[in-house]
């Protein structure tokens, strides 16, 4: 079948239009459709309403053809997914015995009686087959009709990513064997702004295959390469040459490559070298620690810090003079300077970070505006030190440094490596 | 006018169609129109697809009055959303010299050259209204064309909810002025699970006038309750007495109401108090101080602290004795109370916090599994140790570890004040 893969995903529940909870199942039913090649071009949701369920369907029948529905599958009068589409599509329900069987079973492993209303869960869909859930008890459905493949999904992500997995692409895969495989590749840039990247690379983004992408995030903007081919193989092929181009053309601004992110590929340069660091932060306040620490296994390379917030500590735990205080302020290259020597010194690490700053809202001055931000690393051969000057909240202040910094440490390491 | 709210929203970003990036948005959109009374009834999210957005624009129109439109604004070919209302709305872009202007300072502020294609971002669609950006580059957009309501809002979120909170909300609250009025109050929980709160107030949850719905969240727990009434006055005399009630059964589990969190209450608490905390972190290396001091102000009562990953930082920068480590671990009660007394007393504070923990997903044994985690907090009537176990990923470790230790802080200077 040469037929191409056009998917949607509507997720149903009035808690998500409420904002109560997170559509997450969007994104994980993304990701996999994008890592098996299969093209899907819409999100939508809507809350447990039969009018707006039946119309978002209509909808999704009209431009798609693989329907996922996730969400009200269970037990309860507001669960109305799997009336909906029978209702749509003018088919029956009909009880399924393996399904009750299965039901029943569930309860009795829990050693609990089966409530009625549960009873409805074992209904399907005439000419559809039953999802099998081991994991809860709503089972799934997938009916084929007038070539759209509708498949319905419980809406715990517990039970629904083990159903997309096992029972929902093995399908696709079948139905669409012949189309195009999509190859990504993600480049994670940091110290170089979205529109300055644009501009270097004005061609590119108009490319059709690869297609290159721009994407700004907080204090750092990544670049996905995109292409299609006949196999992965093909795919690469047309993806690697772009790549090595950008490479050579922004070679110290990217830090990292698809999943990779700055304390990542920090943590890594220096398990690399068999080093170690130790923060010491005012203005970013435990962020950049908190941000390293809360990778698995950074314990190896990361000494631990020192937040020192009060000028008193930073004189009792890091050993900044006091005379540099006064004559120079908490916020200024000498600090900065003293901070990373005294914390690379008291934690007997190989680097020492600091940053000490203004991230506002208050607390700025004609000289010493919100948003300026000193920074150092102190290692083997010296000490560096950076001055910068952000704008925005006390958040993007204060995440932008931590980024910024990271990205410093990281450029320092790799040149020394 | 008695015309009622009928909102949706539409993110647009190819990046979310391949799961790279979550769709927070349509959760942070929910939840201001919730608690402004406004109903929104669909979520969807499209590509960067001109042919693709238009036909999201047409379906917006046919059944809703407010279409809230977010990402697609910045300065590359990619962008396309102001582009696509223009061509839907048949309606020329006009350059607003406000917004060159604006546009213009921004980069000036920075010392940067304004890239040619950032210019595109000062047009304005013909009749329609500039919402300005002081966060970012991208202006908004509002349009009301044949009774629909158009924003349209840049994607990256520190730039986007503030533009929805001074911007489009106002703006709606004036259209929809006449409806009746919601009001909610949340209320927030900690130390208590969901559903030892859902048993014990069964019947609340059934209620019509006011509803009451609980919200998980990691490591605490949220209670809704939002009533409707001609005025603002009347509604809140629905909510008030249910307030009352829930506070006398779960006295000490509700720290904080509405925009609350534990790191404000506990801040808030110890200013009041006139008292300072300092931080002692391993398992939570940075976490507990990072949210102390994304709270501004926090200067004033949060000290400082320590990320003692190594046990080499415990000793040197706490005080920990060395036998303490040798006879009974890293993770242990005497550990602890050290970690909290030493930070406490070098860093010259009212409090000393102190967590120590396995926040995994390896370096468990038998006796002391993932998810163990000591905290302590040291006062000036002594010092208070707990033991907690955890179930969960590293970051929800983490997280669970840090809420828990600010609430128990926050009840025992409350219990003190």
């Amino acid at each position: 079948m040469s037929q191409v893969c056009k998917a949607e995903h509507i997720a149903v529940g009035s808690e998500i239009l409420l904002g109560q909870i997170l559509n997450g199942h969007a994104r994980a039913i993304s990701l996999e459709f994008a890592a098996h090649g299969l093209n899907l071009y819409y999100h939508s949701a809507v809350g447990d309403n039969m009018e707006r369920i039946l119309q978002s369907l209509e909808i999704a029948r009209s431009r798609s053809n693989v329907v996922v529905v996730t969400g009200g599958l269970g037990p309860t009068k507001d669960d109305l997914t799997k009336e909906a589409l029978a209702a749509f599509l003018n088919r029956p329900l009909e009880l399924s015995e393996d399904s009750l069987r299965a039901l029943e079973a569930y309860f009795v492993a829990r050693k609990r009686r089966m409530p009625e209303e549960n009873r409805k869960q074992a209904l399907c869909i005439s000419g559809g087959e039953v999802l099998p859930n081991p994991n809860g008890t709503a089972p799934g459905q997938y009916v084929e009709a007038d070539g759209v493949h509708y498949f319905l999904l419980p809406g715990p992500p517990l039970e629904m990513v083990p159903m997309l997995k096992n029972e929902v692409l093995p399908r696709l895969r079948t139905v669409f064997s012949n189309q195009t495989r999509i190859v990504s590749r993600v480049l994670h840039f940091c110290g170089i702004g979205e529109s300055d990247v644009d501009e270097q690379i004005g061609e590119l983004t108009a490319a059709k295959n690869p297609t290159v992408a721009p994407l700004a995030s907080e204090g750092e903007m990544l670049l996905r390469i995109t292409a299609a081919g006949n196999s992965d193989t093909e795919a690469q092929q047309y993806i690697t040459p772009v790549e090595q181009m950008l490479r050579e053309k922004f070679a110290s601004f990217i830090y990292g490559v698809d999943d990779e992110t700055l304390p990542s590929v920090v943590l890594k340069v220096l398990s690399g070298a068999g080093q170690t660091l130790a923060v010491a932060e005012s203005c970013t306040g435990g962020l950049i620690a908190s941000m390293l620490t809360a990778i698995p296994g950074s314990s190896a390379y990361f000494a631990g810090g020192v937040v020192a917030y009060q000028n008193e500590v930073k004189e009792k735990q890091l050993g900044v003079h006091s005379e540099t205080l006064t004559a120079f302020g908490a916020v200024s290259e000498q600090t900065a300077r003293e901070m990373a020597e005294g914390v690379r010194s008291r934690l007997n690490s190989t680097y020492g970070l600091s940053v000490t700053g203004i991230a506002g809202p208050s607390g700025g001055t004609p000289e010493k505006p919100v948003g300026l931000v000193y920074g150092a690393v102190a290692g083997p051969d010296g000490t560096q030190v950076f001055r910068m000057q952000f704008r925005g909240s006390r958040e993007q202040v204060r995440i932008r440094t931590a980024k910024q910094m990271l990205w410093r440490l990281w450029r320092m390491v790799v040149v020394k490596a």
